[in-house]
């Protein structure tokens, strides 16, 4: 069973609950954010990180944020969304579902202006429900499409984690190894811990011991020696944005390991639901990056690991060219060897468009 | 002015100082050894590290054996001989140049085996020297043909630590780096933190920033992305083991930096001593790769951060093919494109052959 990584409790009126992601593997602790800084904070040093599960906590923010709101007009509501709304876009830059998850509610706002602001309120709630609902749905069917993409006996390589601690479900890089076991495959995995913040070491190893998948934890540096020695069937990794194009911003490292999926001839797969894509990027070059703190890479623990003052360069993400990519897998179906065309094609028949369609 | 990296006080019955390199970059502190047993285990925990100073601490350690042996005959002394040997031949299985060192000191034995025994014990001292005065004379002359490779302005990419803390003097890829400065030449350099033991971000940044080198300290998962921005001029490391035919084993890491080099069409060198050949390997699939206790990667500072229980792969070292090397730097000159025929001619002319040269 998945973990609930993040939820709504006490309807109207209630507040949030998630996981204290920065606590695990040492210890699983739920903590309960009220306000809209709360959840800010929460994103900002990535109590609750993974792209699905921002946009799920920036909805679920947004509602904290205007639920004792006092305003007396839907324009003053407005006010009050909005600021909550730019207090939340400012926590990270690069995972679109933020923007999208935050688009989407001022949007709900916007078509329901006529509603009594009670009524709007337990609307905004509902709208934020629903995109958690939606995206575990989406983990489902990212789980079902991909596991096809697998054979008995194979072993993954992953990056960061792209579990159901990164979503509100199964995940996306890891719902295709969950679904994969679901339907009898036995699936092994080497897991890269993923620094600075060793994501893969504290919660994909977590996640897969719970799940009983065979998991070995390497250092990142490590992953070209195993892909070398054939060792490696596949690499299956997670996304924060996608450009028109389909070149995927996701955790660094995962650039490298896609030039080193194909000098070793291993598909390198990424898996994300349809909110993940900015088609109004034409391409990756055009994604913000975020730049995080130096210290996490001087320090460990609180112990220095490197001397005082030395400079350091410490990207959250880089992005892999759609070329190195054998498949996209969405809820929607696979996208192999994206396109700009394919990604709209299959994009296009959505009941639920992606943030900022080209029109 | 490079560190004493290791050093013997006292002359005929002295000891070992060395710096304890576990402790930096925190503390710079040195530690004494008196016994075979404690070279052994500083060895084995990295507080002497890199295949070079391996070698001096070695040769050391084997005259703390035996010059207070109490043997009546030179056999008896053998026999002293080759029980501190053979427990310093356990303490790491990669880096060559342990067992070049070991090999050499037990020649000189039999080759003074009329010598008086207070005189052998003697002999065996000025031999360890000379074994730290070579390195010295070697880390010279790779730093002067190495420099030659340099552009004023270039901007070197390193991985662990190939400097003056792994030899007796300037190291092997960083005195590239020291002797460029020294010619002139304005060097920047990109350190990868190289997990698990960090000498990168520990020892690296550390020794770049007393010899005033600019230094961006990165975690092993960024040198790609750092390639693809075009920031990176050269690729420069070290060396443990180099096979017959140019295939190089080094820190775990290197071969995929040597993968992500030819990719993005930036040069990738090897700066190593003639004594990190070993002739009698054809190439670097029978070179022993040490895989390390599995805690070093469960755990950081005392710290846990994977789950108990997970597997953990965690070789010491990888081996880069010789295809992807534009040159091995010795003390002799460079090697380009190395192959077989091209090391044993260098090594031919050789007065100090190396390790199992090829008979």
């Amino acid at each position: 069973m998945p973990v609930e990584t993040i939820r709504w409790v006490g309807g109207v009126g209630g507040h949030i609950e998630l996981i204290d992601q920065t606590l695990l593997p040492v210890e699983f602790k739920y903590i309960e954010c009220r306000t809209t800084e709360q959840v800010w904070e929460a994103i900002k040093v990535l109590r609750v990180r993974g792209a699905p599960a921002i946009g799920i906590a920036a909805a679920m923010g947004l509602v904290l944020g205007v639920q004792d709101s006092t305003a007396q007009s839907f324009d003053e509501f407005l006010q009050d969304l909005r600021e909550a709304k730019e207090l939340l876009q400012k926590s990270r830059p690069t995972a679109v579902n933020l923007f999208w998850a935050l688009e989407r509610m001022e949007r709900t706002a916007l078509e329901n202006s006529d509603l009594p602001l009670g009524e709007l309120k337990a609307r905004l709630l509902r709208e934020a429900l629903a995109i958690l609902e939606e995206d575990r749905q989406s983990c489902r069917a990212i789980g079902r499409h991909g596991a096809a993409l697998l054979r008995d006996g194979d072993t993954v390589l992953t990056h960061c984690n792209a579990g159901g601690l990164a979503t509100a479900d199964y995940g996306t890089a890891l719902a295709v190894l969950f679904a994969a076991k679901e339907a009898g495959k036995s699936i092994s995995v080497f897991a890269d811990e993923t620094r600075p913040l060793l994501q893969g070491a504290r919660l994909t190893t977590w996640e897969l011991l719970q799940a009983g998948i065979p998991t070995t934890l390497i250092c990142d540096s490590m992953a070209a020696a195993v892909m070398r020695e054939g060792r490696v069937d596949a690499v299956i990794v997670g996304a924060d944005r996608i450009a028109a194009n389909g070149d995927v911003a996701n955790k660094i490292g995962t650039y490298g390991l896609s030039v080193q999926a194909r000098h070793h001839g291993v598909p390198f797969y990424v898996a994300a639901p349809a909110s993940t894509f900015d088609l109004r990027l034409e391409d990756g070059s055009r994604i913000p990056i975020e730049e995080r703190d130096p210290e996490e890479i001087r320090r460990w623990g609180g112990r220095q690991i490197a001397p005082d003052g030395i400079e350091v360069y410490n990207p959250a993400f880089d992005v892999t060219p759609a070329a190195n990519i054998t498949a996209i897998i969405t809820e929607r179906g696979l996208i192999e060897e994206p396109t700009t065309g394919k990604i709209a094609a299959l994009l296009e028949n959505a009941e639920q468009g992606p943030f900022g369609r080209a029109e």
